[in-house]
Protein backbone atom coordinates (compact mmCIF):
# COMPACT_ATOMS: atom_id res chain seq x y z
CA UNK A 1 0.00 0.00 0.00
CA UNK A 2 2.88 2.59 0.98
CA UNK A 3 4.10 2.21 -2.71
CA UNK A 4 0.59 2.93 -3.94
CA UNK A 5 0.56 5.64 -1.72
CA UNK A 6 3.56 7.62 -2.77
CA UNK A 7 3.03 7.12 -6.93
CA UNK A 8 1.83 10.08 -8.29
CA UNK A 9 3.71 10.08 -11.28
CA UNK A 10 0.84 9.84 -13.54
CA UNK A 11 -1.45 12.50 -11.52
CA UNK A 12 -2.99 15.54 -13.72
CA UNK A 13 -4.72 17.97 -11.58
CA UNK A 14 -7.43 19.21 -14.29
CA UNK A 15 -8.33 23.03 -13.15
CA UNK A 16 -11.75 22.84 -13.47
CA UNK A 17 -11.24 20.98 -10.12
CA UNK A 18 -10.12 23.83 -8.52
CA UNK A 19 -12.77 26.14 -10.30
CA UNK A 20 -12.15 29.08 -8.15
CA UNK A 21 -8.20 29.13 -8.23
CA UNK A 22 -6.57 31.21 -11.14
CA UNK A 23 -3.80 29.68 -13.02
CA UNK A 24 -1.02 30.90 -10.53
CA UNK A 25 -2.60 29.43 -7.73
CA UNK A 26 -3.61 25.74 -9.74
CA UNK A 27 0.05 25.81 -10.48
CA UNK A 28 1.11 26.96 -6.66
CA UNK A 29 -1.47 24.07 -5.18
CA UNK A 30 0.06 21.27 -7.88
CA UNK A 31 3.76 22.01 -6.63
CA UNK A 32 2.91 22.00 -3.23
CA UNK A 33 0.68 18.54 -3.58
CA UNK A 34 3.92 17.23 -5.56
CA UNK A 35 1.72 16.84 -8.49
CA UNK A 36 3.37 16.88 -11.63
CA UNK A 37 1.26 17.57 -14.11
CA UNK A 38 -1.62 19.78 -14.88
CA UNK A 39 -4.85 20.40 -17.13
CA UNK A 40 -5.49 23.48 -17.59
CA UNK A 41 -8.72 25.54 -19.02
CA UNK A 42 -8.47 28.19 -21.61
CA UNK A 43 -10.31 30.73 -19.48
CA UNK A 44 -7.56 30.14 -16.72
CA UNK A 45 -4.91 30.47 -19.55
CA UNK A 46 -6.18 33.48 -21.21
CA UNK A 47 -6.22 35.42 -17.79
CA UNK A 48 -2.67 35.71 -17.64
CA UNK A 49 -2.04 34.96 -21.58
CA UNK A 50 -0.81 31.78 -22.91
CA UNK A 51 2.93 32.65 -23.41
CA UNK A 52 2.85 33.83 -19.79
CA UNK A 53 0.99 30.50 -18.70
CA UNK A 54 2.93 28.36 -20.80
CA UNK A 55 6.25 29.72 -19.22
CA UNK A 56 5.05 29.69 -15.41
CA UNK A 57 3.76 26.08 -15.76
CA UNK A 58 7.47 25.30 -17.41
CA UNK A 59 9.16 27.27 -14.80
CA UNK A 60 7.20 25.33 -11.80
CA UNK A 61 8.60 21.86 -13.34
CA UNK A 62 4.87 20.56 -14.65
CA UNK A 63 3.84 19.09 -17.54
CA UNK A 64 0.33 20.12 -19.16
CA UNK A 65 -1.57 16.68 -19.84
CA UNK A 66 -3.87 18.35 -21.86
CA UNK A 67 -5.90 21.58 -22.58
CA UNK A 68 -9.75 21.87 -22.30
CA UNK A 69 -11.56 22.82 -24.53
CA UNK A 70 -12.34 23.16 -27.85
CA UNK A 71 -15.28 22.15 -30.07
CA UNK A 72 -18.84 22.99 -30.07
CA UNK A 73 -18.68 22.51 -33.45
CA UNK A 74 -22.37 22.22 -34.27
CA UNK A 75 -23.37 25.49 -35.77
CA UNK A 76 -25.55 25.35 -38.46
CA UNK A 77 -24.57 28.91 -40.11
CA UNK A 78 -21.33 29.94 -41.96
CA UNK A 79 -21.14 32.53 -39.87
CA UNK A 80 -21.04 30.44 -36.42
CA UNK A 81 -19.28 27.44 -38.14
CA UNK A 82 -16.44 30.31 -39.15
CA UNK A 83 -16.62 31.25 -35.45
CA UNK A 84 -16.26 27.74 -33.97
CA UNK A 85 -13.60 27.17 -36.77
CA UNK A 86 -11.26 29.89 -35.70
CA UNK A 87 -11.93 29.46 -31.74
CA UNK A 88 -10.77 25.80 -32.27
CA UNK A 89 -7.97 27.37 -34.00
CA UNK A 90 -6.81 29.48 -31.75
CA UNK A 91 -7.31 26.45 -29.17
CA UNK A 92 -4.95 24.43 -31.31
CA UNK A 93 -1.94 27.15 -31.07
CA UNK A 94 -2.38 27.55 -27.62
CA UNK A 95 -1.92 23.54 -27.03
CA UNK A 96 1.47 23.76 -29.17
CA UNK A 97 1.89 27.02 -27.07
CA UNK A 98 1.53 24.78 -23.37
CA UNK A 99 3.61 22.12 -25.14
CA UNK A 100 0.57 19.35 -24.92
CA UNK A 101 -0.15 17.15 -27.63
CA UNK A 102 -4.04 16.54 -26.64
CA UNK A 103 -6.37 18.98 -27.30
CA UNK A 104 -10.11 18.28 -25.81
CA UNK A 105 -13.08 18.69 -27.88
CA UNK A 106 -16.71 18.99 -26.43
CA UNK A 107 -18.37 18.38 -29.49
CA UNK A 108 -21.57 20.47 -29.06
CA UNK A 109 -25.47 19.73 -28.99
CA UNK A 110 -28.49 20.87 -31.00
CA UNK A 111 -28.62 24.40 -32.04
CA UNK A 112 -31.14 26.52 -30.89
CA UNK A 113 -34.29 24.93 -32.14
CA UNK A 114 -33.14 22.12 -33.52
CA UNK A 115 -34.04 18.74 -33.15
CA UNK A 116 -32.54 16.43 -35.64
CA UNK A 117 -29.28 15.21 -33.90
CA UNK A 118 -28.37 12.97 -37.15
CA UNK A 119 -28.19 16.55 -38.68
CA UNK A 120 -26.01 18.15 -36.25
CA UNK A 121 -23.62 15.00 -35.79
CA UNK A 122 -23.24 14.83 -39.30
CA UNK A 123 -22.05 18.49 -38.59
CA UNK A 124 -19.33 17.26 -36.08
CA UNK A 125 -18.01 15.14 -38.43
CA UNK A 126 -17.97 17.91 -41.12
CA UNK A 127 -16.54 20.24 -39.33
CA UNK A 128 -13.46 17.72 -37.67
CA UNK A 129 -12.73 17.09 -41.50
CA UNK A 130 -12.06 20.87 -41.45
CA UNK A 131 -9.54 21.01 -38.23
CA UNK A 132 -7.93 17.89 -38.67
CA UNK A 133 -5.11 19.21 -40.93
CA UNK A 134 -4.46 22.34 -39.29
CA UNK A 135 -3.90 19.87 -36.12
CA UNK A 136 -2.09 17.55 -38.16
CA UNK A 137 0.26 20.59 -39.35
CA UNK A 138 0.70 21.72 -35.25
CA UNK A 139 1.25 18.33 -33.63
CA UNK A 140 -1.88 18.30 -31.92
CA UNK A 141 -4.10 15.57 -32.01
CA UNK A 142 -7.94 16.48 -31.30
CA UNK A 143 -9.90 14.33 -28.43
CA UNK A 144 -13.15 13.19 -28.78
CA UNK A 145 -14.94 13.08 -25.82
CA UNK A 146 -17.71 11.15 -25.56
CA UNK A 147 -19.80 12.79 -23.11
CA UNK A 148 -22.86 11.14 -20.73
CA UNK A 149 -25.86 11.15 -22.35
CA UNK A 150 -27.77 13.46 -20.14
CA UNK A 151 -25.91 16.56 -21.65
CA UNK A 152 -26.49 15.06 -25.28
CA UNK A 153 -28.82 17.92 -26.20
CA UNK A 154 -26.77 20.90 -25.26
CA UNK A 155 -23.27 19.72 -24.64
CA UNK A 156 -21.87 16.73 -27.09
CA UNK A 157 -23.62 14.49 -29.43
CA UNK A 158 -21.51 12.40 -29.08
CA UNK A 159 -22.80 9.82 -26.09
CA UNK A 160 -20.41 6.37 -26.78
CA UNK A 161 -16.62 5.98 -27.02
CA UNK A 162 -18.04 3.90 -29.55
CA UNK A 163 -19.61 7.08 -31.49
CA UNK A 164 -16.73 8.83 -30.62
CA UNK A 165 -13.92 6.00 -32.47
CA UNK A 166 -16.39 5.96 -35.57
CA UNK A 167 -16.06 9.48 -35.66
CA UNK A 168 -11.86 9.55 -35.34
CA UNK A 169 -11.97 6.41 -37.41
CA UNK A 170 -10.70 8.27 -41.33
CA UNK A 171 -8.45 9.75 -39.36
CA UNK A 172 -4.66 9.31 -38.11
CA UNK A 173 -4.54 7.97 -33.79
CA UNK A 174 -2.19 10.98 -34.07
CA UNK A 175 -4.38 13.39 -35.48
CA UNK A 176 -7.75 12.56 -33.74
CA UNK A 177 -8.15 10.96 -30.56
CA UNK A 178 -10.73 9.94 -28.00
CA UNK A 179 -10.67 10.30 -23.98
CA UNK A 180 -11.64 7.90 -21.65
CA UNK A 181 -13.74 9.86 -18.71
CA UNK A 182 -14.89 7.40 -15.79
CA UNK A 183 -18.61 9.92 -15.19
CA UNK A 184 -19.27 9.87 -18.67
CA UNK A 185 -18.87 6.61 -20.07
CA UNK A 186 -19.38 4.05 -16.74
CA UNK A 187 -22.75 3.02 -17.49
CA UNK A 188 -21.93 2.09 -20.97
CA UNK A 189 -22.47 -1.81 -21.51
CA UNK A 190 -20.14 -1.74 -24.71
CA UNK A 191 -17.56 -0.24 -22.43
CA UNK A 192 -15.10 -2.78 -22.21
CA UNK A 193 -15.24 -3.81 -25.52
CA UNK A 194 -14.91 -0.40 -26.96
CA UNK A 195 -11.99 0.57 -24.07
CA UNK A 196 -10.40 -2.70 -25.62
CA UNK A 197 -11.18 -1.37 -29.29
CA UNK A 198 -9.53 2.13 -28.54
CA UNK A 199 -6.47 0.55 -27.51
CA UNK A 200 -6.18 -1.74 -30.30
CA UNK A 201 -6.93 1.40 -32.80
CA UNK A 202 -4.32 3.13 -30.46
CA UNK A 203 -6.81 6.62 -29.95
CA UNK A 204 -6.84 6.81 -25.65
CA UNK A 205 -5.44 10.58 -25.52
CA UNK A 206 -6.89 10.39 -22.03
CA UNK A 207 -7.97 8.63 -18.87
CA UNK A 208 -10.13 11.36 -16.85
CA UNK A 209 -11.18 10.28 -13.23
CA UNK A 210 -14.00 11.23 -11.11
CA UNK A 211 -16.94 9.46 -9.39
CA UNK A 212 -20.99 9.49 -10.69
CA UNK A 213 -22.54 10.90 -7.10
CA UNK A 214 -26.11 10.28 -6.33
CA UNK A 215 -28.24 11.83 -6.46
CA UNK A 216 -27.97 13.83 -9.61
CA UNK A 217 -27.16 17.30 -8.56
CA UNK A 218 -29.77 19.78 -9.09
CA UNK A 219 -27.44 21.66 -11.75
CA UNK A 220 -26.56 18.24 -13.67
CA UNK A 221 -23.68 19.57 -14.55
CA UNK A 222 -21.96 19.44 -11.55
CA UNK A 223 -22.62 15.81 -10.25
CA UNK A 224 -19.26 14.93 -10.62
CA UNK A 225 -17.55 13.75 -7.52
CA UNK A 226 -14.33 12.60 -5.89
CA UNK A 227 -13.46 8.80 -6.54
CA UNK A 228 -15.30 7.01 -3.80
CA UNK A 229 -18.14 9.06 -3.55
CA UNK A 230 -20.21 7.91 -5.57
CA UNK A 231 -20.95 4.50 -8.17
CA UNK A 232 -18.13 3.84 -10.00
CA UNK A 233 -16.16 1.01 -10.14
CA UNK A 234 -12.34 2.59 -10.98
CA UNK A 235 -10.73 -1.08 -10.30
CA UNK A 236 -12.46 -2.44 -13.23
CA UNK A 237 -12.78 0.76 -15.45
CA UNK A 238 -8.85 1.27 -14.47
CA UNK A 239 -7.84 -1.80 -15.47
CA UNK A 240 -9.48 -2.28 -18.82
CA UNK A 241 -7.92 1.41 -19.63
CA UNK A 242 -4.54 -0.60 -18.39
CA UNK A 243 -5.17 -3.28 -20.85
CA UNK A 244 -5.57 -1.66 -23.52
CA UNK A 245 -2.33 -0.03 -22.90
CA UNK A 246 -2.96 3.31 -22.08
CA UNK A 247 0.42 4.49 -20.09
CA UNK A 248 -0.29 8.18 -19.90
CA UNK A 249 -1.60 10.46 -17.75
CA UNK A 250 -4.67 10.46 -15.17
CA UNK A 251 -6.53 14.02 -14.68
CA UNK A 252 -9.02 14.34 -11.88
CA UNK A 253 -11.45 16.74 -13.61
CA UNK A 254 -14.62 17.13 -10.84
CA UNK A 255 -16.90 20.00 -11.28
CA UNK A 256 -19.01 20.29 -7.68
CA UNK A 257 -19.91 22.70 -6.34
CA UNK A 258 -19.07 21.33 -2.42
CA UNK A 259 -15.41 20.89 -3.58
CA UNK A 260 -15.14 24.23 -5.36
CA UNK A 261 -16.23 25.74 -2.18
CA UNK A 262 -13.82 24.03 -0.34
CA UNK A 263 -10.21 24.89 0.98
CA UNK A 264 -8.09 24.00 -2.57
CA UNK A 265 -5.16 22.19 -0.53
CA UNK A 266 -7.59 20.10 1.55
CA UNK A 267 -9.61 18.73 -1.75
CA UNK A 268 -6.05 18.01 -3.29
CA UNK A 269 -5.28 16.35 0.04
CA UNK A 270 -8.55 14.08 -0.40
CA UNK A 271 -7.87 13.54 -3.56
CA UNK A 272 -4.00 12.30 -3.93
CA UNK A 273 -5.71 9.69 -1.01
CA UNK A 274 -8.45 8.63 -3.01
CA UNK A 275 -6.23 8.42 -6.36
CA UNK A 276 -3.57 6.05 -4.85
CA UNK A 277 -6.30 3.94 -2.96
CA UNK A 278 -8.70 3.86 -5.54
CA UNK A 279 -6.97 4.12 -9.33
CA UNK A 280 -3.52 3.90 -8.52
CA UNK A 281 -3.54 0.52 -7.59
CA UNK A 282 -5.47 -0.56 -11.12
CA UNK A 283 -3.58 1.75 -13.82
CA UNK B 1 -54.92 18.50 -40.46
CA UNK B 2 -58.36 17.69 -38.97
CA UNK B 3 -58.30 14.10 -40.19
CA UNK B 4 -54.94 13.92 -37.67
CA UNK B 5 -56.74 16.11 -34.71
CA UNK B 6 -59.47 13.27 -34.65
CA UNK B 7 -57.33 9.87 -34.45
CA UNK B 8 -56.84 9.40 -30.50
CA UNK B 9 -57.54 5.95 -31.75
CA UNK B 10 -54.29 5.03 -30.54
CA UNK B 11 -53.72 6.65 -27.32
CA UNK B 12 -53.47 5.48 -24.22
CA UNK B 13 -52.87 8.18 -20.64
CA UNK B 14 -50.24 6.65 -18.13
CA UNK B 15 -51.44 7.42 -14.72
CA UNK B 16 -48.33 8.94 -13.90
CA UNK B 17 -48.95 12.35 -16.35
CA UNK B 18 -51.91 12.56 -13.74
CA UNK B 19 -50.10 11.92 -10.82
CA UNK B 20 -52.43 13.12 -8.16
CA UNK B 21 -55.63 11.70 -9.58
CA UNK B 22 -56.57 8.22 -8.23
CA UNK B 23 -58.09 5.54 -10.53
CA UNK B 24 -61.29 6.80 -10.89
CA UNK B 25 -60.32 10.15 -11.58
CA UNK B 26 -58.05 8.70 -14.14
CA UNK B 27 -60.80 7.21 -15.59
CA UNK B 28 -63.14 10.15 -15.79
CA UNK B 29 -60.64 12.59 -17.23
CA UNK B 30 -60.10 9.74 -19.69
CA UNK B 31 -63.98 9.09 -20.90
CA UNK B 32 -64.06 13.03 -20.49
CA UNK B 33 -61.23 13.46 -22.96
CA UNK B 34 -62.33 10.41 -25.72
CA UNK B 35 -58.96 8.57 -24.67
CA UNK B 36 -59.73 4.99 -25.19
CA UNK B 37 -56.77 3.38 -23.43
CA UNK B 38 -55.68 3.69 -20.01
CA UNK B 39 -51.74 2.60 -18.46
CA UNK B 40 -52.35 2.60 -14.71
CA UNK B 41 -49.96 2.21 -12.14
CA UNK B 42 -49.60 -0.62 -9.92
CA UNK B 43 -50.23 1.89 -6.53
CA UNK B 44 -53.12 3.59 -8.11
CA UNK B 45 -54.69 0.23 -9.15
CA UNK B 46 -53.93 -0.94 -5.51
CA UNK B 47 -55.83 1.58 -3.63
CA UNK B 48 -58.84 0.37 -5.33
CA UNK B 49 -58.15 -3.41 -5.40
CA UNK B 50 -57.00 -5.05 -8.44
CA UNK B 51 -60.86 -6.36 -9.47
CA UNK B 52 -62.66 -3.66 -8.77
CA UNK B 53 -60.14 -1.39 -10.64
CA UNK B 54 -60.52 -4.06 -14.11
CA UNK B 55 -64.00 -3.46 -13.58
CA UNK B 56 -64.36 0.57 -12.96
CA UNK B 57 -61.92 0.31 -16.48
CA UNK B 58 -64.36 -1.75 -18.25
CA UNK B 59 -66.92 -0.20 -17.29
CA UNK B 60 -65.69 2.74 -18.58
CA UNK B 61 -65.09 1.07 -22.43
CA UNK B 62 -61.70 1.86 -22.05
CA UNK B 63 -58.63 -0.83 -22.74
CA UNK B 64 -55.66 -1.15 -20.68
CA UNK B 65 -52.51 -0.28 -22.67
CA UNK B 66 -50.30 -1.68 -19.99
CA UNK B 67 -49.30 -2.03 -16.18
CA UNK B 68 -46.44 -0.37 -15.00
CA UNK B 69 -44.40 -1.64 -13.39
CA UNK B 70 -42.66 -4.48 -12.01
CA UNK B 71 -38.64 -5.01 -11.81
CA UNK B 72 -36.50 -4.24 -9.08
CA UNK B 73 -34.51 -7.55 -9.86
CA UNK B 74 -30.98 -6.36 -8.38
CA UNK B 75 -31.13 -8.07 -5.42
CA UNK B 76 -28.23 -9.67 -4.45
CA UNK B 77 -28.96 -11.71 -1.29
CA UNK B 78 -31.98 -14.72 -1.24
CA UNK B 79 -34.17 -12.95 0.43
CA UNK B 80 -34.47 -9.99 -1.24
CA UNK B 81 -34.29 -11.78 -4.42
CA UNK B 82 -37.37 -13.72 -3.44
CA UNK B 83 -39.16 -10.69 -2.23
CA UNK B 84 -38.82 -9.58 -5.98
CA UNK B 85 -40.16 -12.27 -7.46
CA UNK B 86 -42.73 -12.46 -5.08
CA UNK B 87 -43.60 -9.14 -6.32
CA UNK B 88 -43.47 -9.35 -9.90
CA UNK B 89 -45.21 -12.52 -9.87
CA UNK B 90 -47.59 -10.44 -8.01
CA UNK B 91 -47.95 -8.20 -10.78
CA UNK B 92 -47.84 -10.51 -13.97
CA UNK B 93 -51.56 -11.86 -11.99
CA UNK B 94 -52.59 -8.16 -11.62
CA UNK B 95 -51.78 -7.62 -15.34
CA UNK B 96 -53.73 -10.34 -16.22
CA UNK B 97 -56.86 -9.41 -14.06
CA UNK B 98 -56.41 -6.04 -15.78
CA UNK B 99 -56.63 -7.76 -19.16
CA UNK B 100 -53.33 -6.58 -20.22
CA UNK B 101 -50.70 -8.32 -22.00
CA UNK B 102 -48.00 -5.82 -20.95
CA UNK B 103 -46.58 -5.60 -17.83
CA UNK B 104 -43.59 -3.21 -17.96
CA UNK B 105 -40.46 -4.27 -15.96
CA UNK B 106 -38.01 -1.15 -14.64
CA UNK B 107 -35.05 -4.17 -14.40
CA UNK B 108 -33.08 -1.65 -10.75
CA UNK B 109 -29.54 -0.54 -10.72
CA UNK B 110 -27.06 -1.72 -8.46
CA UNK B 111 -27.38 -2.69 -4.83
CA UNK B 112 -26.99 -0.15 -2.22
CA UNK B 113 -23.16 0.21 -2.00
CA UNK B 114 -22.40 -1.88 -5.15
CA UNK B 115 -19.88 -0.75 -7.83
CA UNK B 116 -20.14 -3.65 -9.76
CA UNK B 117 -22.47 -3.43 -12.70
CA UNK B 118 -21.87 -6.33 -14.39
CA UNK B 119 -22.32 -8.56 -11.42
CA UNK B 120 -25.70 -6.39 -11.05
CA UNK B 121 -26.86 -6.50 -14.87
CA UNK B 122 -25.78 -11.01 -14.16
CA UNK B 123 -28.87 -10.59 -11.87
CA UNK B 124 -31.31 -8.78 -13.79
CA UNK B 125 -31.15 -11.93 -16.64
CA UNK B 126 -30.94 -14.64 -13.66
CA UNK B 127 -34.28 -12.85 -12.27
CA UNK B 128 -35.91 -12.54 -15.89
CA UNK B 129 -35.46 -16.43 -16.44
CA UNK B 130 -37.09 -17.29 -12.90
CA UNK B 131 -40.11 -15.30 -14.06
CA UNK B 132 -40.34 -15.83 -17.37
CA UNK B 133 -41.95 -19.21 -17.21
CA UNK B 134 -44.51 -18.07 -14.43
CA UNK B 135 -45.38 -15.09 -17.19
CA UNK B 136 -45.72 -17.48 -19.69
CA UNK B 137 -47.88 -19.90 -17.79
CA UNK B 138 -49.96 -16.44 -17.97
CA UNK B 139 -49.93 -15.17 -21.11
CA UNK B 140 -48.72 -12.06 -19.84
CA UNK B 141 -45.36 -10.30 -22.10
CA UNK B 142 -42.36 -8.92 -19.68
CA UNK B 143 -41.66 -5.58 -20.98
CA UNK B 144 -37.99 -4.72 -20.27
CA UNK B 145 -37.66 -0.98 -20.64
CA UNK B 146 -34.44 0.61 -21.08
CA UNK B 147 -33.88 3.91 -18.52
CA UNK B 148 -31.97 6.78 -19.85
CA UNK B 149 -28.28 6.47 -18.37
CA UNK B 150 -28.64 9.41 -15.70
CA UNK B 151 -30.93 6.59 -13.97
CA UNK B 152 -28.27 3.32 -14.53
CA UNK B 153 -26.78 3.54 -11.07
CA UNK B 154 -30.35 3.50 -8.55
CA UNK B 155 -32.85 2.51 -11.43
CA UNK B 156 -32.55 0.18 -14.19
CA UNK B 157 -28.82 -0.75 -15.48
CA UNK B 158 -30.21 -1.60 -18.81
CA UNK B 159 -29.38 1.75 -20.63
CA UNK B 160 -30.38 1.41 -24.15
CA UNK B 161 -32.85 -0.62 -26.67
CA UNK B 162 -29.91 -2.87 -28.07
CA UNK B 163 -29.21 -3.81 -24.73
CA UNK B 164 -32.59 -4.92 -24.00
CA UNK B 165 -32.88 -6.73 -26.77
CA UNK B 166 -29.78 -8.43 -25.66
CA UNK B 167 -31.09 -9.85 -22.50
CA UNK B 168 -34.87 -10.56 -24.16
CA UNK B 169 -32.97 -12.92 -27.02
CA UNK B 170 -33.34 -15.77 -25.53
CA UNK B 171 -37.11 -15.74 -25.10
CA UNK B 172 -40.00 -15.71 -27.42
CA UNK B 173 -40.87 -12.23 -28.73
CA UNK B 174 -44.31 -13.20 -26.83
CA UNK B 175 -42.82 -13.89 -23.53
CA UNK B 176 -39.70 -10.76 -23.28
CA UNK B 177 -40.40 -7.42 -25.20
CA UNK B 178 -38.95 -4.02 -24.76
CA UNK B 179 -40.59 -0.80 -25.10
CA UNK B 180 -39.17 2.43 -27.07
CA UNK B 181 -39.72 5.46 -24.39
CA UNK B 182 -38.48 8.59 -26.40
CA UNK B 183 -37.22 10.38 -23.46
CA UNK B 184 -35.30 7.26 -22.48
CA UNK B 185 -33.60 6.63 -26.05
CA UNK B 186 -33.31 9.51 -28.02
CA UNK B 187 -30.01 10.21 -27.47
CA UNK B 188 -28.79 6.73 -28.52
CA UNK B 189 -26.22 6.87 -31.66
CA UNK B 190 -27.89 3.27 -32.74
CA UNK B 191 -31.34 4.04 -32.47
CA UNK B 192 -32.55 3.67 -36.05
CA UNK B 193 -30.84 0.55 -36.38
CA UNK B 194 -31.96 -1.21 -32.59
CA UNK B 195 -35.54 0.42 -33.48
CA UNK B 196 -35.56 -1.46 -36.98
CA UNK B 197 -34.16 -4.72 -34.90
CA UNK B 198 -36.64 -4.63 -32.33
CA UNK B 199 -39.23 -4.76 -35.11
CA UNK B 200 -37.62 -7.43 -37.35
CA UNK B 201 -37.45 -9.50 -33.85
CA UNK B 202 -41.33 -8.75 -33.11
CA UNK B 203 -40.24 -7.27 -29.32
CA UNK B 204 -41.64 -3.90 -29.28
CA UNK B 205 -44.82 -3.84 -26.90
CA UNK B 206 -44.83 -0.14 -26.05
CA UNK B 207 -43.99 3.05 -27.49
CA UNK B 208 -43.86 5.59 -24.97
CA UNK B 209 -43.75 9.57 -25.60
CA UNK B 210 -42.97 12.55 -23.82
CA UNK B 211 -40.24 15.27 -24.25
CA UNK B 212 -36.64 15.42 -22.81
CA UNK B 213 -36.96 19.25 -21.41
CA UNK B 214 -34.22 21.12 -20.55
CA UNK B 215 -32.43 22.33 -18.58
CA UNK B 216 -32.56 18.64 -16.50
CA UNK B 217 -35.06 19.20 -13.63
CA UNK B 218 -33.38 19.52 -10.12
CA UNK B 219 -35.01 16.07 -9.48
CA UNK B 220 -33.56 14.21 -11.98
CA UNK B 221 -36.73 11.63 -12.18
CA UNK B 222 -38.93 15.02 -13.20
CA UNK B 223 -37.32 16.23 -16.67
CA UNK B 224 -39.90 14.37 -18.74
CA UNK B 225 -42.12 17.37 -20.75
CA UNK B 226 -44.86 17.19 -22.45
CA UNK B 227 -44.13 16.84 -26.24
CA UNK B 228 -42.94 19.72 -27.91
CA UNK B 229 -41.40 21.14 -24.81
CA UNK B 230 -38.05 19.91 -25.49
CA UNK B 231 -35.54 18.34 -27.89
CA UNK B 232 -37.31 15.12 -29.12
CA UNK B 233 -37.69 14.58 -32.51
CA UNK B 234 -40.95 12.44 -32.39
CA UNK B 235 -41.08 12.24 -36.61
CA UNK B 236 -38.35 10.84 -37.12
CA UNK B 237 -38.34 8.23 -33.97
CA UNK B 238 -42.34 7.54 -34.38
CA UNK B 239 -41.13 6.90 -38.26
CA UNK B 240 -38.96 4.39 -37.07
CA UNK B 241 -41.11 2.90 -34.90
CA UNK B 242 -43.73 2.71 -37.45
CA UNK B 243 -41.51 1.41 -39.73
CA UNK B 244 -40.45 -1.07 -37.51
CA UNK B 245 -44.25 -2.87 -37.86
CA UNK B 246 -45.78 -1.43 -34.72
CA UNK B 247 -49.26 -0.76 -34.39
CA UNK B 248 -50.16 -0.78 -30.75
CA UNK B 249 -51.07 1.86 -28.55
CA UNK B 250 -48.84 5.30 -27.56
CA UNK B 251 -48.79 5.50 -24.37
CA UNK B 252 -48.14 9.14 -23.03
CA UNK B 253 -46.09 9.07 -19.39
CA UNK B 254 -44.91 12.38 -17.95
CA UNK B 255 -43.35 12.75 -14.47
CA UNK B 256 -43.24 16.61 -14.34
CA UNK B 257 -44.10 18.70 -11.51
CA UNK B 258 -45.70 21.81 -13.13
CA UNK B 259 -47.51 19.35 -14.98
CA UNK B 260 -49.03 17.27 -11.68
CA UNK B 261 -49.96 21.11 -10.10
CA UNK B 262 -51.52 21.51 -13.15
CA UNK B 263 -55.30 20.94 -13.96
CA UNK B 264 -55.66 17.57 -15.39
CA UNK B 265 -58.02 18.11 -17.69
CA UNK B 266 -55.96 21.31 -19.41
CA UNK B 267 -53.12 18.50 -19.20
CA UNK B 268 -55.15 16.27 -21.42
CA UNK B 269 -56.27 19.05 -23.38
CA UNK B 270 -52.49 19.78 -24.16
CA UNK B 271 -51.44 16.19 -24.70
CA UNK B 272 -54.11 15.47 -27.32
CA UNK B 273 -53.49 18.50 -29.24
CA UNK B 274 -49.32 17.91 -28.90
CA UNK B 275 -50.44 14.35 -29.72
CA UNK B 276 -52.35 15.14 -32.96
CA UNK B 277 -49.72 18.02 -34.58
CA UNK B 278 -46.33 16.17 -33.66
CA UNK B 279 -46.73 11.83 -32.98
CA UNK B 280 -50.18 11.20 -34.85
CA UNK B 281 -48.71 12.39 -38.13
CA UNK B 282 -45.50 9.97 -37.90
CA UNK B 283 -47.46 6.78 -36.04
Amino acid sequence: MSDYLGDYSRLSLNSATTKKLTLPQVIDACVAAGIPAIGPWRDRVAEVGVENAARLIKDAGLRVSSLCRGGFLTAPDAEGQAAALADNRAAILEAVALETTELFLVVGGLAPGEKDVIAARNRVAERLADLVPFAVEHGIRLVLEPLHPMYAADRALISTLGQALDLAAPYDASAVGVAVDTFHVWWDPDLKSQIERAGRENRIASYQVCDFNLPIAADALLSRGMMGDGVIDFATIGGWVRDAGYTGDIEVEIFNQDIWDSDADAVLATMKERYARLVVPHA
